[in-house]
């Protein structure tokens, strides 16, 4: 199944000096000992940091918090999982038994830490510039279409930056009551900020879903 | 309050070029628009590689979970506090009124902030390679002290581990109960291993401990 690497090189526009980085890049932990999870920890804490880079230069009067969330956006395994299938990352990744049994090339998760991977062994190859260069070629367009503008602030988001701006203590979200069957459940959680006294409860299908509708709720209630 | 920065780039070891970038790592978002947040998030990013590259090439045995473990330790609020008083960085920070007036040069969070600021300041002053020697000068005996053996594994990333070896899905935690009032509530965790149909519930005064108390004991159910 495996393809040549040089098409994955060619697509990549980087070619290694040392394949074996590249092959370890590609070896999944399903295939034993000398796999990609060490390339992939350290691919993760430096994609962290080439996209934060980014941005901050991108977006000169962009808040921390706005900042925050925008890499966030970035670097999620869903964005990365993407630019893995842009790559057909899938076709190089070399898996153990049960995982190639059941079709793992396709597994996001497992392409999103491939591309990770993939990033630390470019690095320990060639340093930190042609690195650089060669990830932001490969968001591309993703790069410049996601703007901090393109973020919508969820209710918690901006209940927090609110109280912030008045330099209050945070909310506080606690769990109510949890009902119904495990595949079925409903969470009721209690939004409470302290210094207003203001107290409010919301439902949702999830502990995060409950807290962003009691949050709602709490904005509401502050007319904001 | 204020002492004069050329004795904490003195402790730095390192003298800035732009004093302007030093000046706006100090000054902490009571004072107003230019203040450290943009540089705290830069300096964030950047200190998470740094540490992640420093420790992936001091133990080139360890496996991505002792790694990950090992960075946290190492970049967690409390860590960067000691290594602020060990500049006396609360000496050069410029806060505003109720934050001077609450003593905030004190507190730790202040004064990590601070320091993230501070590594992102010499970055943009003097590239990765200076930035980089800085820091790991400034961390010192306590990255020689940290290694992976002294992290003693909590119940739950063991049980996670184990599971992870077997190929099984993760245990699912969940908040069967919360009760009593605010400031003494005792919650009750179930933890399911849906695959091995083993669940356990356990008390704990924080969800966190909770959660850690239903590990160790489905970890005893299996005899791990």
């Amino acid at each position: 199944m495996n393809e040549p690497v040089y098409q994955l090189e060619h697509n990549l526009g980087y070619t290694f000096d040392n394949k074996a980085y590249l092959n370890t890049a590609l070896t999944h932990r399903s295939l034993g000992q000398d796999n990609n999870e060490r390339l992939e920890y350290l691919g993760d804490a430096l994609l962290g940091f080439i996209i934060a880079e980014a941005i901050y230069k991108l977006y000169p009067k962009a808040s921390e918090g706005e900042l925050t969330r925008l890499r966030a956006t970035l670097v999620k395994g869903e964005t990365l999982a993407k630019l893995a299938r842009k790559l057909n990352l899938g076709n190089y990744i070399r898996l153990g038994g049960s995982e190639l049994k059941s079709g793992g090339w396709r597994r996001s998760s497992i392409l999103a830490n491939a591309i990770e991977a993939l990033i630390g062994a470019i690095y320990l190859d060639v340093g930190m510039d042609i690195c650089r260069d060669t990830v932001l070629k490969l968001y591309g367009d993703i790069l410049e279409k996601s703007t901090p503008e393109t973020l919508i602030k969820d209710p918690k988001t901006r209940l927090q930056e609110y109280l912030q701006s008045l330099q209050m203590d945070l909310p506080e979200y606690s769990v109510v009551v949890e009902r119904g069957e495990a595949h079925d459940k409903i969470f009721t959680v209690r939004c409470d900020i302290l210094a207003m006294t203001i107290s409010v409860q919301a439902e949702g299908k999830s502990k995060r879903n409950a807290e962003q509708a009691a949050a709602q709720l709490a904005l509401d209630t502050l007319n904001i």
